[in-house]
């Protein structure tokens, strides 16, 4: 069966000037990935009418899947909508259905509607409104020629569950294979390391196995396609059970999203409770936990202790380990977990302090402290990392805290997955 | 004169598979546009050899610089360089210095090389090698017929200092004019009230006038050619006055970065110290302040009180106010704040109290504390924002408590911009 190719067009003049940070590229790249398309061009290209008629053309052309991001805005600066169909030789119409959507939207937010925003409920003879219930611009579908062109708006919040929502289905419905995908979650093994030992799997096609590392933690990725969903999942499940066997030890979740989700999940099952005392990472752990919806069910303290003075005051860290041994010690961290734990009345706590940088011969030593109703303990992690990553040093410490804290819990194995 | 047109070509089939976000375009272009060169197109294009060479023939042949990431590696998936050899019909030769350079550089490692890292040291004649000093792939400069091309390695790292210490010298000889750029960064009145303020001067083009929002922030970029370098800063120089007499007192910093590194370079100088209670922003503040390298001198102490136990048990606020006004309260979130000052004997406290959600009738309600020897006070923040937007609230929440302490110092005039 021919793969259907795809190509990315993200339209703005502020992406060209640097001015604005795109995610749409790697969303919607993961998405048709995902869905077994094979991406072959992402191009940005500006609010520049000759250009992006250029660029339009070009897709249809060598593509069959093409999706847009922007320019579905109000201005005159957009520009999309026109030019998509024009490249299609479609005609603009009203849609009576959106100006009535987009009147009830304005009056529901108290604005005032003007002739631009009528633009937006202009729609190509023929095309599909995807019904936009994020914003106020409506998507487009327009095919012609076995050529599919989907028209999103740019701003991420609103395309993101527009393609889910929206497109994703249609191109679904439109391949006779159904793909699925499934992730496991690692923590505590290198890319190279499980690399080594999933070799073979990897060389698959269908399955698929790829890693994807990010700060420390690795991301596997399995895709399977089959004659209807049930098949592609009996693939998953199996590719799934040989890595298991094989790393099965690294894996903490199945589906998952992140260490700190998988501890505000679990912990809050078993109604345990959490607590921080952090030096070099600054409050990066308690955030990370408490960017998780459900949090305060698990955490209620973190303390962030910079100075010595305060590891002493508030957390009770000895004078004499701090002058004996250091602020950075073994000693220290499991005073500082102990600390919080005894202040908070948590079930665990943990603690992080090191050298993050920017400069110092020691930049990247961390101890990580974890004390629990059954022992107190300290883990030293050397990062590795020369000077001048701050930010990754904090981060892959925040990283060890959180996995150590359900390592100390019994809840580290992907066993506890609720999604597996 | 005739503004140079550019290109960016970013290599790797990694990134149409969404596996990795790119952050290359962004910098790049917003090194392009300061540097006063046009960019139209920005293609992003798999290790493909035959689309790869498509891509690179068309970029060469509509403009007039061209600048590709990635695709410089030893593996064979990395043909970048032979690519571009080949487009512009230059032959490769071993190029004795990159060899020394790349044996030396993995003796120093203590890692082994190989004869795929010999290919690293390929050279198109006539092309110039950019020393890398951030890893081993060396860039390239190849020039032929009014078509530069510029060749760097993927990863940001190593991206940035090369295009900063390398590529930019030279496109900045290359022009006539000389450009420059200046940011005044802006907080506390919304981007379209500022551009309300500033309509007239926004219409130029030299020096141009650009605001750019981020979370509740907005900057301010302000660019200027000149036959030279002064005549442009003296440009620059009295568009900032005019900025400065319109909306001077939202600006707090000018080319600073961020209000938490204005906080830490101010309360640093004037010896102050700064302590943080938090609610809702479950340690962003502090993790804000402590990402600023040199914030040990004036951050000891931030508490993470995400329970109503543990505002009352070690902030010490009041159980009368918690029942009377709850916690998310003024009288909360001021008790927090003087909690926070007295435990930790710092000049200034702020603290956060509020609703992020993701769900409930009250999202977006924030009271932010802010406690001094002088006074202690609270702050309504209501971020309009709807449910579904936890990280963003936080965020705004985090800012404004950054500001606030600012404020509460007298420091948050840009009058104490070290960079003015």
């Amino acid at each position: 069966m021919k793969r259907q190719i795809a190509e990315i067009l993200l339209v703005g003049t502020e992406l060209l000037l640097g001015d604005i940070m795109d995610t749409n590229g790697k969303y919607l790249a993961r998405e048709l990935s995902d869905l077994g398309i094979d991406l072959y061009y992402q191009t940005v290209v500006g609010d520049n009418p000759k250009r992006l008629r250029e660029a339009v053309n070009r897709a249809l052309e060598r593509s069959d899947v093409v999706i847009s991001s922007g320019g579905l805005g109000p201005t005159c600066d957009d520009i999309t909508r026109e030019t998509f169909a024009d490249a299609l030789g479609l005609e603009l119409k009203l849609h009576e259905p959106t100006v009535e959507r987009l009147k009830s939207f304005f009056t529901s937010v108290g604005r005032k509607m003007t002739d631009n925003n009528m633009r937006q409920a202009m729609v190509p003879e023929g095309a599909t409104v995807l019904t936009n219930d994020w914003g106020t611009a409506p998507g487009l579908y327009m095919k012609k020629d076995q050529k599919h062109a989907f028209l999103l708006p740019g701003p991420p919040r609103e395309l993101e569950p527009m393609f889910r929502e929206r497109v994703r289905p249609i191109l679904f419905d439109m391949s006779d294979r159904k793909f699925v995908s499934d992730t496991l979650e690692v923590y505590g093994i290198g890319e190279s390391a499980l690399e080594e030992k999933l070799r073979d799997l990897m060389q698959g096609a269908d399955p698929s196995l790829a890693p994807y590392a990010k700060d420390g933690e690795v991301l596997l990725r399995i895709t399977s396609s089959g004659a209807d969903v049930a098949e592609a999942k009996e693939k998953n499940r199996g590719m799934i059970q040989k890595v298991l066997e094989r790393a099965g030890e690294y894996v903490y979740d199945i589906n998952g999203e992140s260490l700190q989700r998988a501890l505000v999940e679990r912990f809050s099952k078993k109604g345990l409770k959490i607590a921080t005392a952090e030096s070099l990472t600054g409050g990066l752990i308690s955030k990370r936990i408490t960017s998780v919806s459900g949090a305060s069910a698990v955490f209620e303290l973190g303390i962030c202790s910079y100075s010595d003075r305060i590891k002493n005051k508030i957390l009770s860290v000895s004078e004499a380990s701090l002058e004996e041994y250091s602020a950075v010690s073994e000693a220290v961290a499991m005073e500082m977990a102990e600390g919080a734990r005894r202040l908070s009345g948590a079930d665990i706590a943990v603690s992080a302090t090191g050298y993050a940088g920017p400069t110092g011969e020691r930049v990247g030593l961390v101890y990580i402290g974890v004390s629990s109703s059954l022992s107190t303990r300290a883990v030293k992690l050397d990062t590795g990392r020369r000077t001048g990553e701050r930010e990754y040093i904090r981060s892959l410490s925040a990283s060890r805290a959180i996995a150590e804290a359900l390592r100390e819990a019994g809840l580290f194995s992907w066993e506890n997955s609720c999604c597996k």
